[in-house]
């Protein structure tokens, strides 16, 4: 049997040093464990631009399609904020989200125990936290047509279209009444329905598969809105929350922000099952291309090592080596090895990007 | 010259009980202070759907138009959840918000020093926190067509349109860029032009009003995301935001949040002038309906309170008279009144909603 393959696109600004990190750890896996993979690296985002003159090749994609996952770093920068909409290096990862249709992105909210005294919120109401985040990513106003910048009259117009159909709302509730089951067995979803027909129709979907296949998963429903402010004032009064594209990605954000440890979040965007059983997927850290301190040494290479752990689970049914990961990466915290991004306690030893990969590598 | 003239909407829910304690006040001023109002009252939202079927009539709508400013207490509850969209008691809301044309949101988010120990943020991160969210409140997917839940094949879909015109939201960014000047002279607009054309109209036109009008006032941009990211991170960074509707409704809920003061947070809605002058207006707490608390004397009539505080400010020219009603709020809660919502502290006394309204009242 040939080994499991992973694209890796470190992509622009932390993503490539924060990926030379992953890499270390993927070579320890292989040496160690006996889980070789197959790995190839390509460009994604500015820098693919730069190559190319497009933030995704079909090249790249193609191989994205091929692959058993890819792994992903981070994309965009200032330097491409001019570049025009259709090339921003954004919408390399959006075509890859979309053609790949990656539907469910599973965000976890994790608080880490070494970590609560880095959120704003107080620590009482943030210690512990657990909560995960399942965001639709294939479509809604991200993908919806018409859409553009159009003239009408003296006048431009911006447009977008939000849209969901029957059937995507209903996998990516599957999805999160069947993670529900493997955690706390509640979820909440989130939309406008007093305001938008989309969000009544994601509310009346939700319910209805809920009712017909999962009775006994404990279900709630909120105003996005009124879920902004729950998630700041309690969030563990949430388990799973699963919600649209647009919610998704201001709700998933928040929620990352409050655990204090941004830098330290993971995620996984997951399709449907390919020919060999694996669902087709992505991995890549919540966090962005902080193109302020790219190259500094000061990236925090965890969320990008935690989504390979993700990748372990949910890829690869290595649910165990993937425990074996999350608990190399909590020994060396409780060992005080801080990146920049989390220095500021009393005792604590600052090291670098390449410090806390090998720190990492060395626990395992 | 005959009065101004004021109509109270009070609603659903805890409305009609905090928008007694603000008749107490309007009363106060009229006897005290030689500012005698008009005043007339009428249904919005479950209440007028359960006494005419709608939630709201066009003869409240007409008057609202006639009169120099609205004061709304809240709409909704679950008693109308399974009302059809079009009748829902948010529509009635939504219209007069449409109708009157009261593009320009204004949400203060402000700590009040007495209650910082409220938010479920560190306290150092909210104390002295005074930011203003402009929410574009007459378009975007609010309001945008095509909308509706269809049928399609076998499929329903839900659709609803995000839709700017260039005069929308330059109408808007003047608001903010005034205000900014009357502050610290510094906006942040947030959008998500990394994803949406709409966003990238509404950035474009920002910078555009801007440069050629406000270059004095210190602008920048944000995703949205990014943007509530950073409001939960350190929200003392902003002083005026400006973003469209649905992101300004998450977003200023979130900020209100944060001060750990919702019950206390009053918000405007303003339009154009009127012939004598005076922008068309309403005024309405950030805090809605709280069905759950309806009755009970627990609600906190302080938000409704000082929405009357923003109508004398902004409608009729009397900031001294709204800060004279913004010390008398103050003062009672130095004094360690507290409402239901702000118990926890020692050394506080507990008060019934009317009791709060008495002693402001009495501190005038
Ligand atoms: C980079 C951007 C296109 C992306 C999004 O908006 O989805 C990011 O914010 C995210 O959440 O993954
Ligand atoms: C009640 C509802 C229609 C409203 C909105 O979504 O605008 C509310 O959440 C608000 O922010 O005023």
């Amino acid at each position: 049997m040939s080994n499991p393959s992973l694209l890796i696109l470190p992509g622009d600004g932390i993503g490539p040093e924060v990926m030379a990190e992953v890499r270390k750890v993927i070579d320890w896996f292989g040496a160690k464990r006996d889980m070789a993979f197959d790995v190839s690296e390509d460009l994604v985002g500015g820098c693919a631009y730069d190559a190319h003159g497009t933030p995704l090749t079909d090249e790249t994609m193609a191989k994205a399609q091929e692959v058993d996952a890819v792994l992903l770093g981070a994309v965009g920068g200032p330097k491409y904020d001019t570049l025009d909409f259709s090339v921003k290096p954004e919408r390399g990862l959006l075509r890859l989200r979309k053609e790949m249709d990656l539907y469910a992105n599973l965000r976890p909210a994790q608080c880490f125990d070494a970590l609560a005294d880095f959120s704003s919120l107080k620590k009482d109401v943030v210690a512990g936290l657990d909560i995960m985040i399942i965001r639709e990513l294939t479509s809604g106003v991200y993908f919806g047509e018409p859409r553009g910048v159009f003239k009408e009259g003296n006048e431009r117009v911006g447009i977008n279209t939000q849209r969901y159909t029957e059937s995507e709302i209903a996998r990516v509730a599957r999805s999160a009444f069947e993670l529900a089951r493997k955690r706390d067995n509640k979820v909440c979803s989130m939309e406008k329905a007093n305001v938008m027909e989309s969000g009544v129709l994601w509310r009346d979907v939700v319910q209805e598969i809920h009712d017909a296949e999962y009775p006994d998963v404990e279900l709630s429903h909120m105003y996005a809105d009124a879920g902004a402010m729950q998630l700041t004032r309690w969030p563990k009064q949430f388990d799973v929350i699963v919600t649209d594209n647009l919610f998704g990605d201001l709700l998933s954000d928040l929620a990352a922000m409050l655990t204090g440890s941004l830098g330290m979040l993971p995620s996984a965007s997951l399709g449907a099952p390919m020919a060999n059983g694996r669902p087709k997927a992505l991995y890549e850290p919540v966090h962005g291309s902080a193109p302020d301190i790219a190259g500094t040494g000061k990236a925090n290479p965890i969320a990008c090592i935690l989504s390979f752990a993700m990748a372990l689970r949910y890829s690869f049914d290595k649910g165990d080596e993937a425990t074996r990961l999350e608990d190399a990466v909590n020994a060396v915290l409780a060992d005080g090895l801080r990146t920049a991004d989390l220095l500021g306690e009393d005792g604590v030893q600052p090291v670098s990007t390449a410090e806390m990969g090998d720190a990492i590598v060395a626990k395992l």
